[in-house]
């Protein structure tokens, strides 16, 4: 059988070793293609393959569900379940997603794009099951850097607590998250992959069990469960698996994840056994591409690039620097006179560009894992002892630390710098990594101070601005390249908290626009003006507290209010200025131009931007529109 | 020396064992005496007197910094720290705060109202204090339910892989959250609660080390770390604690929490340790009161009471039913006629009313400990399969689910029902409690729709609107009682959503209200009557959608808008009807009514709602000028 036959996961079952490996072979070459075509996540895809089929060959997969963690594993499963002819879309618009989503295919039972989440919502269907008197197999397949996130570990604590709810946990240890794990509970995993592999006991379990000497007291209460699954269970000769294993799970391992004969017999096993299971399977990420499987940080996920170097396409010529690129220079610029500042990443260090920090100032540097929550309150304990914590995390995965931010940070006015990097729209990534609330989360905080740079260079002033500014302080700023605009050269001074710029002045209309969207309305100006519309510009560099000042005037005078923000609209930076225009009594018309409230589909972001009406274009148009309805309205009122 | 005595936590050096038993004895006695008058957090402070005696004589408070987490049980603390003189003043305005605040205390090193805060932030200091080379001991003092909290595991895997970082966390094992505690690690915790108390070793340790059965093959790595604690080192000759072996901590325990000499013995111990040290302590919740070590769920928290009896002092007159009352009661109503409704708690099934659901139908509910995160993507898990979650979780809780909500529901536009008690002002437990974003953080979330019931019937006909709406639907309401209105008598029908309804005609002033602000709102409109002003009342009922095909056309009409809300002005409510008028091109003067952008003190509702100038006279106070205003600007305007 080849993969281009298989529609169905099920096609699998009866296959021989061999079989699969062949097919194996082709998801490779399927894979490797793909992304060299289209970019994505290389790495991780490719470690799973023999998990994926081995795995898939012991399940109904008309019956039996599969989580994976984060999504971006699971190109293998997407090419087994009726995808492989379109596979070529890949993160294209209209394309295959890249990651998972319930609305594209029916063996996609839980979307996902964020980590940790897999478990819980495996449990959660597990719960289901029993309470609807089905009897269908919940398994989770978890990265071992997934399982640092608290709410994995939470899951688990719940799950280990129901020796009657059948749940299968399979630990894809591949002992990397994007970068090289951080924590104790990878280190531990790591012992447990140089012990000896999985081997099997089958003569007087039970008293092998009870004599073991460390678990087998401790799970006394428990003998009668393992008693009923005593044929099938294994026990690895020496103990580890005990922090699972005292945690309620059975746990089997570690198994080589790239021997299809271990791994389905494996699973086979596990599938026998009842309450929570874990199966810890040993992977290599990039497995089959050498690159790949000397450099996984570089091949976890890339642009389009060249099968056989392994390089990047080089672009047609040359880019400006990206924001994450500047974010970096610039901290760490700043790191070197100031002692006191510490890089934050919460497992993401090559994403924003932390890498670089670890790399120059390693004693400024911190990678909690993956790990938000952590990371912040951490942060707040950094600055209540006097030094500078610089939150480097995207904006969607800071939704992650919500209630640090508020009852940790805010609540206490400590002096934390949140830099929140893919603030907006985020492309090929899709919804679950789209950057589009942070404005309306954040605004609503006490104590927080919120800004966003219209260029790179205003990033660099920013940067010092929050650094010296004492509070709560957040900077959102794009996904991809700036404006190659100058760079400040050094003696940079911060900017005054809460003041705008008027960029261009005009009489017919006030366009108030924030971070990304400053040049794009500045092009606007211009489209109007080329209509005979003057309009006056402001860069309005903070959503809070907003320069109300120099707003409130110029909306006195000009009447006509546009804003415009890359983000949500509901509760946005337009809110801002439309509450604080309605608080000094100026009634005027704003229209307030951003995302609307829908989800927006993975694309490229000028595919995006296109679909949203935010190109300049548009928005030229969609504001000659409005001037001339409130001409009519303002024409009839005043006949 | 008398506890009266003490203003400094340093003055406990030296005390003898019977000094620090009398002083337990009047710390014990003021805990009592204040909380029958004031209420408040009983069980937990009195398991801690010992605890924190024993904590303190070991420390040198100039220096050293303790960071308990959660705060209720750190009235011990407070009365040690130069709180005692007015410790009658707990939870009153202006006095002693029920949790902890920087703002109030120098030995408050880190704010704290909600659970599993306390180990990052304390490891946040150990990491600052050694970067400046500085030399002070940072201790986090933990429950053994706050542990089950998601950020306290990531806070452990990170301080588990840092050797060098001297950080001690105290686990106040009393076998419960408020209500005894879910999941696999309490389970663990008790079995090691079990096991016979700390033993010391001093003879051939290394030897004994290496070859403890378990522990010591898998700990040979750091055997150098312990080598040089040798001398002092204590193992327990069961291997319990394992499991924090594992993750890098070195373990000691049990220990008897109400015994002085044991604590002080392995406080000095632990001190001396380098690296993550996690000492076990085994208390009593409710300890030297006898009602309350017998019923610990009971005796959390309370309303003042009568200390020789135990017994709450009656109210004066009966009381309407609370919200949370009417809430459990109604979802059991529904639950009994359809099985795939589940009510999940975070540990709050008192202060939810889920533990009726409980006793009533153990099969519908689920307690996943304190893991909101987790509560959400299980929930999200459930809806997949088709059952109909009802996630119970007070405003300022689910906060820590805000991801989840995003990425696991609203994306994926799956029907769980967030039921958010404690909606608005909470009261005497101050800022960290106060649910006050519950509606900007929603709100800009694609798919999910937001409603708040004005009375408690109409709360029974929201549930039923919440469970049969296909999709994420909110509901929040107030902590406290309802008005005592009528109940529904069953056949009860779903609202439609969106829609609102119009409760009073006028043609002066339209007051536009959400939720507990419904009745204020009519109240308000009768003061304006009284001033000859002629007001229009809406229930908004949902906040998303908004109903603008009722509220539009009765803006354009009478164009002087005024909303209400008990939440956040910025982004709320308010915003969204300026948003959806301003949308219609309805430009006419909207006020915000609600709580403005700053932390709410702990004080009675009641004086609450008076600072923030929320009262029904004060509101028709402000709409009166407002219009007086309004109308001087039309005049000039128009003469």
């Amino acid at each position: 059988m080849r993969l281009s036959e298989i529609v169905h996961p099920n096609q699998l079952h009866g296959l021989s070793i061999q079989q699969l490996e062949s097919i194996a072979t082709e998801i490779r070459e399927k894979h490797l293609q793909t992304i060299a075509a289209t970019g994505g996540h290389l790495g991780p895809g490719l470690g799973v393959v023999e998990l994926t089929l081995g795995l898939y060959q012991t399940l109904d997969l008309d019956r039996d569900k599969v989580i994976w963690d984060v999504g971006h594993q699971a190109y293998p499963h997407k090419m087994l379940t009726g995808r492989y002819k379109n596979f070529h879309t890949l993160r294209q618009k209209n394309g295959v997603a890249g990651y998972l989503k319930r609305c594209e295919n029916k063996f996609d039972h839980f979307g996902a794009g964020h980590a940790s989440t897999s478990i819980s919502a495996a449990l959660g269907m597990a719960i289901a099951r029993d309470a609807k008197g089905e009897n269908f197999k919940s398994v989770a397949v978890i990265g071992d850097g997934a399982l640092t996130g608290g709410m994995a570990l939470e899951a688990i604590n719940h799950a280990g607590h129901l020796p009657k709810t059948n749940l299968l946990v399979v630990l894809n240890d591949n002992e990397m998250s994007i970068s090289p794990n951080v924590g104790a509970i990878p280190r531990y995993l790591n012992r447990m992959r140089l012990s000896p592999p999985l081997k099997f006991i089958t003569n007087n379990i039970e008293d092998q069990i009870r004599n073991l000497p460390f678990v087998g007291g401790s799970i006394a209460p428990e003998i009668d469960r393992i008693k009923d699954n005593i044929k099938i269970l294994t026990m690895v000769q020496n103990k580890v698996g005990a922090v699972f294993e005292e945690l309620g799970f059975t746990y089997i391992g570690p198994i080589d994840g790239h021997n299809l004969r271990d791994l389905i017999e494996t699973f086979n096993m596990a599938h026998s056994l009842q309450g929570p299971v874990m199966v810890h399977v040993a992977t290599t990420k990039g497995k089959g591409y050498s690159y790949a499987e000397e450099d996984k940080v570089a091949y976890h996920a890339q642009n389009s690039f060249n099968l056989a170097t392994g390089k990047s396409d080089a672009p047609s010529k040359p880019k400006p620097p990206s924001y994450s690129k500047v974010f970096a220079d610039t901290l760490i610029a700043l790191a070197e006179k100031d002692k006191r500042i510490i890089g934050i990443t919460a497992a993401m260090a090559t994403g924003t560009g932390l890498d670089k920090l670890q790399a120059k100032l390693p004693d400024q540097y911190i990678d909690v894992g993956i790990a938000e929550q952590h990371a912040i309150t951490l942060a707040a304990g950094l600055a209540c002892e006097g030094m500078l914590p610089v939150a480097a995390i995207y904006s969607t995965f800071l939704q992650r630390a919500f209630d640090q931010i508020i009852h940790d940070v805010c609540i206490q006015n400590l002096h934390v710098f949140f830099c929140m990097d893919r603030a907006g729209i985020v492309g090929a990534d899709g919804p679950t990594h789209q950057g589009m609330y942070d404005i309306a989360y954040l605004r609503c905080i006490p104590n927080m101070v919120l800004m966003a740079p219209k260029d790179e260079a205003e990033m660099q002033q920013m940067m010092v601005t929050g650094i010296q500014h004492n509070g709560p302080i957040a900077m959102r700023y794009p996904r991809g390249n700036g404006y190659g605009v100058p760079m400040q050269s050094g003696g940079w001074e911060a900017l005054p908290i809460g003041k705008a710029e008027v960029l261009r002045q005009g009489n017919d209309v006030l366009l108030v626009a924030y971070g990304s969207m400053v040049y794009p309305a500045m092009q606007v100006a211009e489209i109007l003006m080329e209509h005979g519309v003057q309009a006056t510009v402001v860069n309005a560099r903070f959503a809070k507290p907003l320069d109300i000042e120099t707003i409130a005037p110029l909306a006195r005078r000009i009447g006509k209010v546009f804003t415009l923000e890359e983000g949500c609209t509901m509760g946005g930076f337009g809110s801002a200025v439309m509450e604080a225009l309605m608080d000094e009594g100026i009634v005027v018309p704003v229209d307030r131009i951003g995302v609307p409230d829908i989800l927006v589909d993975h694309a490229s972001p000028n595919e995006s931007f296109a679909d949203l009406g935010l190109t300049s274009g548009q928005i030229g148009d969609r504001i000659l529109k409005k001037l001339n309805a409130i001409g009519d309205r303002q024409a009839i009122a005043s006949s």
